[in-house]
């Protein structure tokens, strides 16, 4: 951490300032310049926090050198983390696909698709019980009615479930969820982070729409500090100035996260897209981007989905597109799981 | 709502959407063209959801005309509302100050924050008992324990208090908090809106860093839907490519809400700016821009802030601020709560 | 296009609107609604402007349906199209990988590079004679001299040569260049743009850091318009409020411009990324998702380089590049020009 | 500046860099630590390029401590510039106010306009000759004649006159023009600043749609670094997630630029906010945040205007928001020159 200090800091102050930094164990590097004067601060400083610095009197700016996220950092943890789910583990090498409809509807509709997409290869079914929608007039989803029936389709087709949670009420009835999707709207909602990381469960955690990258890999970090490793990181399109499209694919952030962290990244290009046509394209650049897995909307009629129907596949659809995965996966060298 | 139809619909196809539609209680106009037809939508459409309709196969696209938000809007609520808080009515006219510290961090700092702020003339007290952070090495509040020393500072000042909840688990610790905040990072925390919906109390709903300002309006519907008329909205600054400061202040969010919406909308320069020098000149911008109300953070030592004392100002410097601000709300021809 | 009409619209001005449409060519479908009522508009709106609409007493807003591009519209060119540059068809198909320093610095230094990417298989050779630098203390190009080396260049390795154009005034002294490149911040230099559709010469037309795919599309028209339809875009990456890149390559526009336009579009992972280990994952991402090729920086001596130096690969590097592209090239069933 | 080194950074590799560090003119402050070590550059590095510091093998990270502009830098020039435009002295303390047209249409439509604005106490005329369009299709401007229009209207009503020039081929066209405009899209036309900077000639330089603060300065630094100190910058709205507004305007931008910078910043309400309502709101968030003056878009027809109407003030609603201007320029301390 560097820290500029204004033209007219005073000698005493820069002391004072200095030793209260030693206290907190970091050691300082002090730079005398003609425009301004520099203080390289050395040691851990993940706990110091860059407000407190900037509010003393004599500080211009501060600036982290090192990245304010440790366990999630690569640089303590080179090796890959494989997240155990239901037996599959999920990361470098391996690839997983998550296929499934936006909104658990039916018991009909919820067998139909776990069914199809089983038959197409995909690793785990996903589907919404409790849906954030931005409208209170929306359907807002089966709600525990609907985790039973994905109990139901795991029951009958062996596929691991992925749900999204709402709130850390919910942890007892997501208990034998196989993995627990936090979605972007809760990105940094830190009670359930907290709560998330108490449990020992696989998380899926879904970038904001407008969170950076290190802002993602904090909230990885309240997960982990509490005690859970299993974090399966997932980018799903981030919000600009663009129109034409819902979200941008932020493809970068797969090379970007490998990079900083050592937890696995999968994309949902069905959220980024916000349309079916485009699935099939930003899935292939997610494989060639090196991402551990996918995430991509299945509903076995489209055109009369109570969400997402616009973004969703059908099952031919899908099936096609597991096809291309396949070969694609392969030409990376890596395994579909 | 318009519906852009694909130049290959056919009239059997075109016939059966119009049939669904018109069940759904719309009343449809058909404009047959020559590259593309269009249907338009007329009736009430806040249920209808643009999603399923972009899911049929004959839709090429979809424009909503009127306003997806319904209760918060003006259209159908000419009168702009005023929030009664503690025996003070927030809205239209008037013009509240809400001051205090960032994070509650003792019994001496906030008693001597709210004497202050009170001295100083601010309508009620800020604190965070429960504070959201970025890092989960960062101090993360008094909690419980904060709370109840705002309600001292109540006792002490008078001034009655608003502080930031984090999860409707919480309502009943919250009982008798007279203005309920919820964060920026939770205004699309559905679950915790609905129970501030079935709540009477007062809410102070900060817009999303990067959420547009009809997304922040359907936040507020769905604390309207759920029977609580009491919403104050409160911009805090947006995020976007500009790096010289941390958010920037939105301005122009405040006559468009205006005229969109008759729910009073206050300002937070503090957050905004990230910096204490820019407070006031943001302020000022606001009081000019037709805002209701500000928020401020003050501090009694900014630089031994647990949280945020960047952009605290200390006592002298808000007591200063405060007659400036009075000076101007006096020039718009409304009176300081 | 569609007019929304504001409720208190008189049926007299509805008339004299109706009217002055209807000279311009447009027919008029209206559909009278309880909240709103609608104007559809029917025939060629590409030459009316939104505005000259929206500035009429009794008009809501406007939406377009159709595209406000015409020419570099795929409805109404729906073969690819193939620009000619020095003997390659650059297009849907084949493979073009332009690379070379970002600046041309000396003789050396440009044969040396230009040998060598010529060695791994490039199409084209790049250099920089102008720059179009932030800061007016860092270099700023060798000028005409840099435009006689990269003839010297061209003789000596036989590739055909891609440099930066900053005014219409240059068009003589570019006379002889293969491809002509408008840079990202001139991509709304409209005289420029209006020069180079006289000509006939093919552009590399690259988006701005923030302009939109439609407006890009609109600067391609700009080009078409003027008679010249050699038009290749190119997606440099955009300006989000991401900081861990310097830009988020936009990996959906791949998709988005072919579905929209005819004209080939190409990838420069170099730019988007700002960092030499990122380009190798992104130029992979950009095979993938369709593109008609690579624009790669490199330089002999990156750590020497005065310009981009960071982003530059050197040959061996570059090399191995060349062999993933030519593999994966090959993958997608195109041909490596 | 500070340069990261890599850790694995030797002591050779380390002293050679300093050397060449130090015979570009700077003294180099090296501190070692336990995960990474610094250099901190202390002297004039504005000519050290970052890029060619983030190249060499070393180096992790370089982070600019001192701005890279000078002569608009407010540290080395404390003292508020005023630019002289035809006798009137446009800065700090005084308020400008430029009105007309968007586009010049006719010498009736010019010289009802320029009348009009003159009468409610405009101090300069706008109105654009050569219009910068997104489509080719739109209305490009009457262009020299244009030109000779506005010297009509200012030997008619004695207003100093502002347009926008598009090309450095045009400076000569332009001698007699008392304020030039370089528009929102040509802001990083170095050609065209660096021919501005050869003149003497009061520019009104317009921040880019998506140019961060310290590009706007950089680009003022092009035109001040060739001898012409007549800047005035202009804050017109940024382009963000947005889509109720077609711009934000950053206000935000008038206090840090007075920080940061001796030049005179004025605000164009009519392009950031795109709807004539919205501009009176906007104008007086302008006043109060300190801006030097407006630039404000009036037609005499704006349902008629063949350019923005829709953002255009008919001239009655332009003397009232004037009227309004006075008041809060007085209540500022400020003088309407």
């Amino acid at each position: 951490m560097i820290i500029i200090l204004k033209p007219q800091a005073g000698e005493q102050q820069i002391r004072a300032l200095a030793q209260q930094l030693e206290q907190r164990g970091v050691a300082i590097h002090y730079s005398q310049g003609t425009q301004e004067s520099l203080m390289g601060l050395v040691g851990d400083t993940t706990h110091l926090d860059e407000d407190w610095l900037r509010a003393n009197d004599i500080v211009a700016d501060v600036r982290r050198v090192s990245e304010p996220y440790k366990l999630a950092n690569r640089r303590f943890h080179p090796e890959d983390t494989h997240v155990q789910a239901a037996g599959k583990a999920i990361g470098e090498g391996a690839f997983a696909v998550i296929a499934g409809p936006c909104s658990v509807e039916s018991e009909a509709q919820l067998l139909e698709v776990a069914s199809a997409v089983k038959a197409s290869g995909a690793t785990c079914l996903r589907g919404g019980a409790f849906k954030p929608r931005t409208s209170p007039y929306s359907f807002q989803g089966l709600e525990n009615q609907g985790l039973e029936l994905l109990r139901e389709a795991r029951r009958v087709t062996g596929l691991p479930i992925v749900t999204e949670i709402m709130s850390e009420t919910q942890l007892d009835d997501f208990a034998d969820v196989d993995i627990i999707q936090v979605g972007a709207r809760n990105m940094q909602n830190f009670r359930l982070l907290k709560e998330l990381g108490r449990s020992k469960k696989p998380i899926l955690l879904k970038r904001g729409l407008s969170a950076t990258i290190e802002e993602l890999l904090m909230s990885a970090e309240y997960i982990l500090a509490g005690g859970n490793e299993n974090v399966i990181l997932c980018e799903r399109g981030i919000r600009t100035f663009e129109k034409m499209i819902r979200n941008n694919l932020d493809i970068s952030a797969v090379p970007v996260i490998k990079a900083k962290s050592h937890l696995p990244v999968i994309i949902d290009p069905s959220h980024a897209a916000g349309i079916a046509w485009m699935v099939a394209p930003l899935a292939r650049t997610a494989i060639a981007a090196g991402a551990d897995g996918l995430m991509i909307e299945v509903h076995n009629n489209p055109k009369a989905a109570l969400c997402d129907g616009a973004q969703s596949l059908n099952p031919a659809q899908f099936d096609e597109l597991m096809a291309d995965v396949r070969r694609r996966v392969a030409f990376e060298g890596k395994t579909l799981l």
